[in-house]
């Protein structure tokens, strides 16, 4: 048990590469953003190909969702094994999460719970939502309670995308940890298999990082074993788990798939999402810490009209004229970018692109397109959102048996 | 908050010294064991003196332990603050643990219990005692229930001490943490005030460590605030705490009383005790796993005997004759040294002592007197160890208020 993690994983995440991606910073130097193909590279996980999406609908019998359809969700780990696991009727669950540092969430917040609640309808699995209020207090400058008290404000948005109490639990690591030994125990059984060498090399901490930082990478893998939810899967249980998430959060989970073998638990599968980018262009990441870069879900139809208009960089033409003779540039422009997240009309969204690659539409037009787009989803999430009261909260966050058997 | 420790407590704890004290080894170069007036400069900490003990005992109105008369307990920190808070009628409490490495017990385990319940009967406060069995699945070759089952048989021979459940809270970590969300929360608040640079310093710790290691010192801190037990002290307590335990565990308090205070809450105070010497001399202290040089609570009165004829190093001379003539040497003599630690009555090790030294006494008499003494002691700490049940455990060990008013 005390042998230490090989090092395979230790890659640093900032070398090779003018991109920089890991937990607590995603840049890149370039418009277009990120490299995702290099990132697959450097991470070591593999391109959800069409071959693995032609798999995914033979087997579930669905059109899959045009999150995975056009690339957003375009990098796995062990996604086929897990779709082997649903073909073979073996029960498997869901995991994701967010880290509650501010208020009011952005729409790129969503695109992972909405991707989440898809397969959650498709597979009819047990679903875990993990609010790290502890990493957010470790890490920000931030009061414990305030940390605490946006797991609770932030449930609400999350619960508001459409989970259903009798399959989705949802916990504070604040809370939680203090309401169920089994979890404290699969955290410290993590930790002693991880050495601060490793967490160097995944993370980047350095001697000068509080220990809080140092241990909390265990503390996001322990959700990862089944066991750490003896309510919903039984004490001894090994059920096989898929995180959708960010590719932010790969560390994490390359840790965990490096840890738990020895554990004698399955590795978690994972799908990645691509960051959606900023209005301001794909080289950096939408951030709720900059309030121009990011349509939020509180925001009115009017504001997120003139942030789109004001802010949404353009791949179009400075003139009319040039625009009309040399077309826009999808492959950079903001507003067509969020097309791709949020319109689910593939015809739609396909001869969008067409029209603005050939300058037959102009920017305006499409900005007009995408606040359109735009103004009802946000409109109905935040109808949903007023209906939930904190007692829904205090049922989605309570520890209790789902409607699901398990053995 | 988070601003780096000081770096005042960052000592070498093994160097400019042949004795090597920290938590997990304790040993001295010196036949007479560790230079304890060295350890004092060494640790900063305070010698308790004869004015000390006056106050003590002009304060409490009782004769003090002759563990604290004799200098076992030799060390404190702020133990004239905890004084002054009796004195005030003010609340404050005890607070002492074991890390529960082993099913046997050997009596050296039993000096600091011995001396919390006097302190308890003193003073009437409330008392927790912290079973760290995740720190012993961190450190040994153990699994995790193997280490929280002998949190469990340790808690036995500790109550069996006399500890009173109206005043009482027994726990393991391994099981309060996941029922106690205050005291995960004093842990995380801990862990965002040191740095890996800080517990390197103190503990010695390396790249090369498991992060579990890492972040433990903020578990053994956490106890010393009032408001890990909300249950006894309230939510938003700020009750004193006196902690005694063996001079090797001050490390962990030296760290927590230089974060605490940024957290608004007293420092812990300390009374420390010197180490029973094994009995092979007093160059290591008494090991439970090495059972030749340990008398255990388990055993027998021959055992006790055998051991005691056998393998307690003597400060006689070799031949009777030579002893008769020069006497015997006490400070090395381990049965005498053992006398101070278990013999309550002054008159008769003073006379004891003297005999010795001039040689009136035989080595083999002195080991008569010790196997005499040690013999009941044990005897009747088996017959009250006995009568423990699981359901006495159980009890002891169930968060629940005390029987004492705060605010």
């Amino acid at each position: 048990m005390e042998a230490p993690v090989k090092d395979v994983d230790n890659l640093d995440l900032n070398s090779d590469s003018e991109d920089v991606v890991n937990p607590w910073n995603v840049t890149s130097a370039s418009e277009k953003g990120v490299d995702y193909d290099k990132l697959i590279k450097r991470f070591g996980s593999c391109r959800i190909d069409s071959d693995l999406i032609s798999r995914f609908e033979q087997i579930t019998g669905k059109k899959v969702h045009h999150l995975l359809r056009r690339g957003v969700f375009f990098s796995h780990r062990d996604l086929d094994f897990i779709l082997n696991v649903y073909e073979q009727k073996k029960p498997f669950y869901l995991y994701t999460g967010r880290g509650p540092s501010s208020e009011a969430l952005h729409v790129g917040h969503l695109i992972p719970f909405i991707f989440t609640k898809w397969l959650q309808d498709v597979f009819d699995v047990p679903l875990v939502i993990q609010l790290t209020d502890d990493e957010k207090f470790l890490w920000k400058d931030l009061k414990l309670e305030e940390a605490n008290n946006l797991s609770f404000i932030n449930a609400k948005d999350i619960i508001a995308c459409g989970f259903d109490p009798n399959k989705t639990f949802i916990f504070s690591n604040l809370n939680f940890i203090g309401q169920c030994p089994e979890f404290y125990r699969n955290i410290v059984r993590i930790q002693k298999c991880v050495t601060f060498n490793q967490v160097k090399g995944i993370f980047g901490f350095g001697d000068s990082d509080v220990i809080g930082k140092i241990a909390f990478p265990a503390v996001q893998a322990a959700p990862a074993l089944s066991s750490s939810f003896p309510f919903i899967f039984g004490q001894t249980s090994n059920v096989p788990c898929l995180i959708p998430c960010a590719i932010d959060q790969d560390p994490y989970f390359r840790m965990t798939r490096d840890v738990v073998p020895r554990l004698n638990y399955h590795k978690p599968a994972l799908v990645h999402a691509t960051f959606i980018p900023s209005l301001q262009g794909a080289s950096t990441k939408m951030s709720a810490s900059d309030s121009n870069s990011a349509i939020f879900l509180t925001d009115t139809p009017k504001q997120i009209k003139n942030k789109v208009n004001k802010h949404a960089f353009s791949g179009g033409q400075p003139t009319i004229e040039e625009h009309r003779s040399k077309g826009g540039d999808c492959s950079v422009d903001v507003s067509y970018q969020y097309l791709k997240f949020f319109l689910e009309d593939d015809e739609k969204l396909e001869s969008i692109g067409k029209q603005y690659a050939s300058g037959e539409l102009l920017t305006g037009e499409l900005k007009k397109i995408l606040i359109e787009t735009l103004q009802p989803i946000i409109s109905e999430h935040q109808m949903r959102r007023s209906k939930i009261t904190d007692e829904d909260v205090r049922l989605f966050m309570t520890p209790r048996a789902l409607n699901f058997k398990f053995n």
